[in-house]
């Protein structure tokens, strides 16, 4: 994957085309085998401070990351990027409000860093803090009843900046779908072409919006990065915010693409985790709301549970925010995030949102349909209203994105993990054996103490 | 100017230019003669609510707003764009700190819209209200002895956004200088090629930083927006944060630009208002900090007087700063800002900066170096530490934006006012006239009040 990312050749005369790449690593979808890790810098030897990105009055020339040329998203240099995403790319505020922030309550447990677990494929125990050196971790906090437990920030983070959340978006977009469709505003049987009538002819045109919540829509579309001719290239250069090419023919923006989408199959029989059904949800909560996905997060979630930091979105030319894997938001707002869905909706106290909008997300997907995908490492799952479902002894259930972004939710163990990452790899694959079974195992300790 | 405007082409081929078009608004310099109001659409008239601009999923074609045909920043959707600077373009956070924001103080006064003045040139009366709509006001905030006595939203803007100040950015520049200075961090009588050797070959080479503060910098370079070949087009193309053409020669970046600056003249004899001295003193801090203007507004000012928003800068292509005028913040957050200088550094009995830093901007500039600059309207002025000094009897004095901005301070009289506009004509010519009198009324009015 390294020599794939390092040989991106940049014409001059198609440098819109390098840029689209950088979008592609929003939303890797593919489950990347684990790979040797010798070929990668460690975690300590890539950190940001050791390169300089962008530093300096100007940064030396071959220190400045561009879109363009893929250079801001090839890794190490990746590991500077995920928390200066509006520095370069063009951005959409997501409102937190104006009232102060609710502190968050600490109980911190010096114990955790040593804790132990057997990693998949291993006999060997790793600790915990090694797993988080291992995965190129950015920052990690950890809520346990409702109490921070753990909390560390590496490389380029800390406790003021944001982090691209990748995938972890899709999420928070299925979350909004939900929290609609319990007010009764959208109606998840109707058909997706209901809501917005340009996907008619597109193969969301008789897909409904449940089977877009839980991505179960037969789309002609792949996600094949190593493939030069996967529509996931289309689908990039269309959200590509630069100005396209003079030749350039394709769609402009997000939902323009979405409108050339073809169906291949039927609805509703396999689980196909693909980013543009999450572009489609924005769109079809957009229009069922009159309101933009930014403004919908800021006014349903954002600024009710006091958050700390505004979060923001990635936009196309037209303005539209990245559904599917734009969002940049802050540690410990995105812990905050995952303990109003363990709490069904209430935050300190108060119902932010209807109960029945986080348990028709605990109540699962079709495991029938997730089967019949390719997940080889997660079996038995399904997926949710763009939620991933562990369906483990615990109910946990987690949002997922590239690079080794998570907040996981362990209802059981009434426990939140939120992980922000640089992984040099973008599928998660190559970091769950080191991390779902470390999750496991904080799970039974934090059970277990009290 | 309206026709300048409109007549501006964009070829297919060059798209940059028209994107380069874009950043001149931001730092137009030159004091236009207001011009038949006729032509344009009044302020109510204008508002983006009329318009759409941005609107929809996605928004009509003819709604969509770009740098790169320069349909951004014309009249009317520049009342849209004042207010989503960052949806547009690449930005560099300044954060308030995760701390709660401090309430302003109210005591609001209802006669003041109805307060009266004598617009220069005139003898017809006007109303304070009838100044706000003539002057395509976005937000209009008073403080008197510290207490908001007037707040009003207008068009775009709302107590929750952001607004684009222009060239107030240059004062904010300006007092980091004075802060720097008074603290022993930076030393006026210097080279500003001490700071930066690179500038040693350029005009900057045996300039001083106090005449770079000062502007009275002997530059071969104008702000002519009318001449195609003036010496701004070459600035703005350097600091466009779009890849250049494959065919561009000039220089990469504010930094590199300033480099290529030529003396005409002798340094500290005429104040000459131009935008480049601002990003050269941007430099100047960075180096003898070796931090980012962003980060240095955040440590010096923005963390530190309970702000309620963070605010942002636009960057170039290598992420610098915009010093001379790429700061959006809200209307609040910047009398708050009002409050701290006319406070001499001091903010709700803290006294966050040297209160030296404020008594070196308001003794003043040199009057005689002001008269020999061309600022007809703005008789017996003067210019200090990047901001303009009415030398009025209330020892008034201003940070000055196109478009409309404006930070007032009033010491005599205890007032500080903050206008956000969107005026379709850059030039302050255009809205001194039915503002400048209207706040020495006000500064009347609220003084004989107590």
């Amino acid at each position: 994957m390294k020599n794939k990312i390092q040989n991106i050749k940049t014409s001059n005369h198609k440098t819109w085309q390098s840029a689209a790449i950088l979008a592609l690593f929003f939303f890797f979808s593919i489950e990347l085998m684990a790979q040797d890790k010798q070929q990668f810098l460690s975690a300590k030897e890539s950190e940001p401070a050791n390169f300089e990105w962008m530093q300096g009055f100007p940064p030396a020339p071959d220190k400045v990351l561009h879109t363009w040329d893929g250079s801001f998203f090839k890794f190490p240099a990746i590991r500077w990027s995920v928390v200066h995403m509006r520095e370069i790319l063009p951005t959409q505020n997501v409102s937190r409000g104006l009232e102060a922030s609710e502190a968050l309550q600490y109980n911190l447990d010096s114990h955790i860093d040593s804790l132990t677990f057997i990693p998949w494929n291993s006999k060997k125990p790793m600790s915990w803090e090694a797993s988080l050196w291992e995965n190129y971790t950015d920052g990690m906090i950890v809520l346990h009843k409702g109490k921070v437990v753990y909390e560390r920030y590496f490389a380029e983070l800390t406790e003021t900046d944001v982090h691209a959340v990748m995938s972890l978006t899709k999420s928070f977009t299925g979350t909004l779908a939900s929290i609609l469709v319990a007010e009764g505003t959208l109606d998840d049987k109707k058909l997706a072409s209901f809501y917005v009538p340009e996907l008619k002819k597109s193969a969301y045109g008789d897909a409904t919006v449940r089977q877009v919540m839980d991505m179960t829509t037969a789309l002609k579309y792949s996600e094949d990065y190593s493939n030069p001719k996967a529509d996931i290239w289309e689908f990039s250069a269309a959200g590509n915010p630069l100005p396209k090419p003079k030749d350039y023919k394709g769609p402009v923006g997000y939902y323009e693409y979405l409108e050339t989408v073809e169906k291949e199959g039927e609805h509703g029989e396999i689980f196909g985790y693909k980013t543009i059904n999450a572009d489609a949800l924005g769109w079809i909560i957009s229009r069922a709301t009159g309101k933009s996905v930014s403004q919908l997060l800021s006014e349903k979630i954002w600024s009710k549970i006091g958050m700390e930091q505004d979060a923001y979105y990635q936009v196309d030319s037209k303005g539209i925010a990245f559904a599917g894997g734009g969002l940049s938001a802050g540690l410990r707002d995105l812990a905050r995030f995952g303990e109003l869905i363990r709490n069904k909706g209430k935050y300190n106290g108060e119902q932010i949102f209807p109960q029945a909008a986080v348990e028709d997300i605990m109540k699962g997907g079709s495991k029938e349909a997730f089967a019949k995908s390719n997940h080889p490492n997660l079996k038995g799952w399904s997926y949710r209203n763009m939620w991933w479902m562990t369906e483990n002894e615990n109910a946990a259930f987690a949002a997922r994105g590239v690079h080794g972004q998570t907040i996981y939710i362990d209802p059981a163990a009434e426990m939140i993990i939120v992980r922000l990452a640089s992984h040099p790899i973008a599928g998660n694959a190559a970091n769950d054996a080191t991390s779902l079974p470390a999750y496991k195992a904080l799970a039974n300790y934090l059970s277990n103490k009290n």
